[in-house]
């Protein structure tokens, strides 16, 4: 495996052998599987599971691990093309990426959109240039417009807690939060239930609606795998026969880049909280699934997160096994 | 071993095996006895021997472990239960706490007091809150009242260096400093040497009194393993045949949580500080013991440190072949 | 090997030997040779490569290792000796340094020069202050005038280029940058060239000339081995026949300790900024190395860092490999 970018880029058939990899290496460590492999951490945004269970993930298989991110260093790292570096920044990611990379078997990379232009963010510019740049192996540790290790383990999740994949009914609902975030766990997420076969339904106010290229990439998957999609601002309606919702925020995309326009729109839907009242209509055993982190009593109720609906610390932890298996593949033996 | 939190909970002859595996793991190491095992770290509170010697325990046993400090990411991590988190954190730790703690086979957890109402700090209050959220086992690195890790490198330190556990003299005497600081390491050598059967002595000035719970648990203690402990406000009388002294600042119980007060009156005390003249009566070859860091020339003279007396080196390095005990314990094939 | 603490040290077989074995640990790794083997990690000053490079080394061989720096930790460190430790430091290096030390087989120091005063910085003060106090074998990671791991990086970085040892044209070149950088890295890169060899001129505006007893130094290393020393202002006259042009800012020593005197010099020397038109006379595969972090369009221009001269990525890559071979020879079991 050269890369792990985009859930977009393995089958379904790959999919499920990475998931019975990640649950067996869990019944039956393999410390010995990446004895003396080095896997190279870039953070260019912030971290706490993604920065733990890459760690952990390559302790369990005998390999290890080191994180550079630029406030542990005075070198700034100047990211602009053919720029004269008279200023602040010490150093050009044009030397530090292919550095990091060759100290590592493979490297992980996070860098979260810049959110000033959706166009460029959609095209993943930034995390783009950055790969360019490198010739190891990389996974993607959320870029842009994705984060493929949170998709694979939320795919896992969604087996071990028997939601069938074909029939299955999952909403992505969007919550409220009193920042504007990223796009990048919302398209992870919608594409991913799509390609797992699944009927989905993109619950959010009107001025957020997801970018069209990137409902058409999760239609175009549900196509292939029997699934389907579909959007709307009604939340009885979507939360129908619900099996799983999987709240996130996310800007508002009539407004990307203007924190004003968008801060006056998301303060109008200060009741995108999901509670217990919405679930009336839901499959009885519906179960409420987030990325984390999570803002309690904002994004969703300590009622949901405390009950029997919630399957996030188990999703967190699959975070771990299913990057373990994608490291596995990806500079294991075998490989 | 489900929980390293209080040497309460151990018997002396399980203390003495733990110390025997420390000595045993130093001079035989077990660099495979726990290959693929991870250690969960966090600090809620800063540290420099407690996080350089559990990493170190670690990698000398075939492991490994991460670092997760609030400081170390934007998320701030919210505590109070129930709240609306439309502030600045973005994480409760009723998530954090058990997802950083299922990517390790067991977790570290340092956390100060609070240092605003004494009952709650006796109480640990903050310290349970955390490991409550906890499934898997966990080590004490340092709570409101105690620090089992530098209790059990003690207990070994005077082992090693051949003072007696029946019939040794301990005293256990305040310094000044110029900050109101915890009394998880005193609470925790109280214990430790009434524990291990020696007639303890608290040196301290009046209102530095440590509470009477404390004094009571320590009594209790010394009574199982016939020592003896005591407290007085005159030096000469303590140090009487003083075989150790184990220095260490505290804060003012009488001013607890009232910084005026405490600097009020520690101020009128700025002679605390160990040199060779309080060993007069001591037994000649009396040590010195602090847990470091120490501030020379305010908690004790240079003289001191630099001199024979001090033991406070290897000390500090029993705190890693200690941790490598208990890890060992915790988390080895036979545990 | 007690320590790796300067080029001087070996002898050029011990360096091949080092080199060689360099070699063979990147084709044939060897992830047990340090298996539970643990590197403390001290960074008084701030490092990319170093903390990166040296991770990975020792993971590669099967151990691992912390870093600690001052950042880390609310504790200020003290380096003056016999001082009253009433400010805002906590901790002493006379108690920091032996205990770090103590958790680890080897340490890693890293201590950039004050530069304050030019004999205070060559006679190493500061630095050996740190090693007098540490009882394990220690390694040099850039102290006030030396830089070890980089110099034995270069030399091999030659070697696997072609670049003949002896009667090899080395230019080492001074360079703009908006700061006063410390004279580590050239004085190292001098001594390293002309021990090699190689035919070495220094290419520096007046008032940036190196300290004589550098040069005295190389001049000594130079007759050993065949090679010569000579330095210049001309930029032509140094570049004939040059095989290899090595980039490095450095303080003026006209103006050591002087900010403003260094300023006003250094801004004259605009133009000190390398590309492809000081290669007019030089061999024509005359190779550009830098040790990394580079200003671009400052100290080099893109052309050239883009171009194939540039060996600056195999030269910083070699950076691990150096120190696994020394870390090799230092704790593996042949030792």
């Amino acid at each position: 495996m050269k890369a792990f970018n985009d859930l977009a880029d393995f089958s379904n058939e790959e999919i499920s052998e990475l998931i019975a990899l990640a649950s067996r290496l869990d019944k039956h460590p393999e410390p010995e599987a990446l004895k003396g492999k080095v896997l190279s951490l870039l953070f260019l945004s912030p971290s706490l599971r993604t920065l733990a269970s890459f760690q952990a993930a390559m302790v369990r298989l005998g390999g290890g691990s080191f994180v550079i991110s630029p406030d542990m260093s005075i070198h700034g790292l100047e990211t602009r093309p053919g720029i004269v570096m008279d200023g602040s920044a010490a150093e050009h990611i044009r030397e530090a990426m292919p550095v990091i990379a060759s100290y590592g078997d493979a490297i992980g990379i996070r860098a979260f959109a810049e959110r000033k232009n959706i166009n460029a963010d959609m095209a993943e510019t930034e995390f783009a240039a950055l790969t360019d740049l490198v010739d190891t192996p990389y996974i993607n540790m959320e870029s842009a417009m994705n984060h493929p290790c949170q998709s694979l383990a939320d795919w896992k999740t969604m087996d071990d807690h028997g939601i069938p994949a074909n029939g299955g009914k999952f909403v992505l609902s969007w919550a409220y939060h009193p920042l504007a975030l990223p796009l990048a766990v919302p398209a992870a997420t919608l594409h991913m239930a799509a390609k797992r076969g699944m009927d989905v339904t993109v619950l959010r106010p009107e001025g957020f609606e997801l970018p069209e290229e990137l409902m058409q990439k999760a239609r175009s998957a549900a196509a292939s795998s029997g699934g389907s999609v579909t959007e709307t601002d009604q939340r009885g309606e979507a939360m129908q026969d619900a099996q799983i919702i999987y709240a996130k925020s996310w800007s508002s995309t009539r407004h990307y880049g203007d924190r004003l326009g968008d801060q006056k729109l998301r303060e109008q839907h200060l009741d995108w909280c999901v509670n217990e009242s919405w679930f009336g209509n839901a499959d009885k055993e519906c179960r409420f699934m987030h990325c984390l982190p999570v803002r309690r009593g904002v994004v969703v109720a300590d009622e949901i997160l405390d009950g029997p609906r919630s399957i996030v610390i188990p999703e967190a932890r699959n975070r771990m096994l299913a990057q373990m298996a994608v490291l596995h593949q990806m500079l294991g033996r075998s490989s």
